[in-house]
């Protein structure tokens, strides 16, 4: 296990105290990250319907899942034998039975059947019609959303989950250094692919790389204009620019980092746009400390990029840690106008001023840690646009 | 563009006749899969609402996503600009503000708000909360479960289909080498799977990798018992049995494999269930062509194991094809008990004769497509218990 039992009990405690303030009584996990969270599991399996079920007052969650994953449940949590069970396989991709039914079942053997349920309505594994099927097997149950609170439990870190975060900083400087050296004229975008791939997943000699929860992305050229396209085949050109955005992963922890590469001498507009935004970037990593609120580091960036007439609509950033695919934020507090959430030391986040116009983009980000009296970037690469042909200066 | 306009229109057309026959008016597309499989959409985007609204009566579809992932709409689809909307940034994680809020506004606008809609009710990326939302802000449309509409469109290959699967498949007998190469007493399981991302992401000299939508599975020793679990950074010891399941990928089309190593002497039991399972997996094959039921291909693989007393539960296999995280399946046919499809020229399935047991577990399998008149297999590689010090002479 990645954690000491004490601290996944600990988070099971704060989980509950939460649960009190909303009134739930029983608390169906199907967010992955969250099901890690709170008793360690980590398999591949979220494709098919699985839950962490926490009863307010009973000791130990219960793991439901389907019975080839059961042995995963053993081999990656604390919980006990009995605390690990799964529903029948004809329950898989079948039109006439869904493992709702089965969990439906469970809730009801444990008598949790007519008390208040929260749910994650945002949660990617936990489909409409799970939803559907779970309000028809349980018609006494009083549904709570309780998308975010376990994320929100999440979001201030203990000591070791930040030092996990740090190793995966460490792994993306790895990933982001493979990125620098392969990309040039002439080398298909699927080969710098994968030797970023191969540095994250290898990580370093005294810890390894796990799986980040988004690929690399890699849009080139007039592609920068937009963030989320992955790569081709096609060979780089000797005169384009090139957004590179990862994620080291350890132990699930992410630490993402992005960065713009100019494979040949850039435009004048690509340096002072990239010049303004690291600008702004410093200015708002310099404002965070506990006590501020995220709007205000928000307003911090915002106040350099005005200056420069730019204006950027997305947030600059959000809450990180624990991830699966699709996502690795948290879903809860975000770098943006509006949000009022205070910092406290060991919140963690990917700040990431992406700048995107019609023709182009820039992107340059880092993940840092709140500390007991200011920011610790964690992510540690030359901040900045880096000319391809200049590196070895630039750097 | 990965296929023809022609090709494109033609999907559409067939995904309108369903549409009919089902009496829906209007679909509702989130499945990453199929908004690809009709517009050509690519990009790693779908961990925030998006969709492909078909219309029945309107030519084109109309694609709706976040602003910043339009301009990859405009890059990877056959989409007029006028087809392809967004919602505004203040809808990303909002309590008060969500995408099918402006869905349906589109919708009403479109004066399609009355009619029957079908909805993909299991689709991951339709979360239970856009479910109600949407139902809220359509409260005169008449919802239809439209779950696998397009994924059954989906399951007979063209030909240009069928070549990009052969593509990933060939980029899977590269992963596998790497993986066989690779995996050995002293070696982490970390640097394992990174040299096997290498080689799928890297792909041939000829055709680039795409990302598969699983990672490869590696589990080792005890934890064979188990499918789905991941690497870690421990090392092989000099007695051991791995499974490798991965998948290369090519345009998003999968072709997936699994492969049993033993690092040392196996155990005679080990052997003898490889020889079993390979026995069925070679009936379960020669079964294979147009006319023939898929439970009558089950029916091949269980005879050969029934003689030898195993018993397998889970089914035999699945329909492949375009897939996005986390699943390569296409959730239509199954290749299991009381799965009456019938095989027609150019399916393609993943016949996956895993067995787990306590203490251990098998997986050889195969990608094959159906021909006029039997089965082609599409992967390529030793199909057998790999026993790695002897590796050169079992190949």
């Amino acid at each position: 296990m990645s954690f000491s039992l004490e601290e996944y009990q600990d988070r099971l405690r704060k989980t509950k105290v939460s649960m009190e303030q909303l009134g739930i009584d029983v608390l169906l996990i199907t967010n992955p990250a969250n099901m890690n969270y709170l008793s360690g599991y980590d398999g591949w399996s979220f494709y098919v319907d699985q839950m962490l079920i926490v009863v307010a007052d009973e000791e130990e969650p219960i793991w439901i899942g389907r019975k080839m994953d059961a042995n995963a449940a053993s081999a990656t949590t604390w919980l006990k034998p009995e605390h690990i069970q799964f529903y029948p396989e004809d329950h898989i991709h079948s039109t006439e039975r869904h493992p709702m039914d089965y969990i439906g079942s469970v809730l009801k053997r444990l008598r949790q059947a007519e008390r208040r349920i929260g749910i994650e309505m945002s949660s990617y594994y936990f489909s409409a019609l799970a939803y559907v099927k779970l309000q028809a097997n349980l018609p006494d149950a009083k549904f709570v959303d309780a998308s975010l609170l376990v994320n929100w439990v999440r979001i201030v870190k203990s000591e070791l989950e930040i030092e996990y975060i740090r190793r995966a900083a460490r792994i993306a400087g790895l990933g982001m250094e493979s990125a620098v050296s392969a990309i040039q004229e002439g080398v298909r975008e699927c080969d710098a692919a994968a030797a970023i791939f191969k540095s994250l997943v290898s990580g370093t000699d005294s810890y390894g790389g796990d799986y980040p929860s988004i690929v690399p992305l890699l849009p080139a050229g007039k592609n920068t204009s937009t963030p989320h396209l992955t790569w081709t085949d096609r060979r780089y050109s000797g005169s384009e620019i090139v957004i590179i955005e990862l994620a080291g992963c350890h132990q699930r922890y992410h630490a993402p980092m992005a960065r713009t590469i100019s494979i040949g001498k850039p435009a004048d507009e690509v340096i002072n746009v990239s010049n303004i935004l690291v600008e702004g970037l410093n200015a708002a990593l310099e404002s965070v400390k506990p006590g501020v609120m995220l709007e205000e580091v928000e307003h911090a960036w915002r106040q350099v990029i005005s200056k420069h007439g730019i204006v950027k609509e997305s947030r600059l950033g959000y809450s990180i840690g624990i991830g699966y695919p699709p996502d690795w934020g948290e879903h809860t507090a975000s770098i943006r106008k509006e949000d009022r959430t205070v910092l406290r030391p060991n919140m963690a986040f990917h700040m990431i001023p992406g700048l995107w116009f019609d023709e182009y983009g820039i992107e340059i980000s880092e993940t840092f840690r709140v500390t007991e009296n200011g920011c610790e970037v964690l992510t540690d690469f030359h901040r900045g646009l880096i000319v391809k042909d200049q590196f070895d200066i630039a750097m």
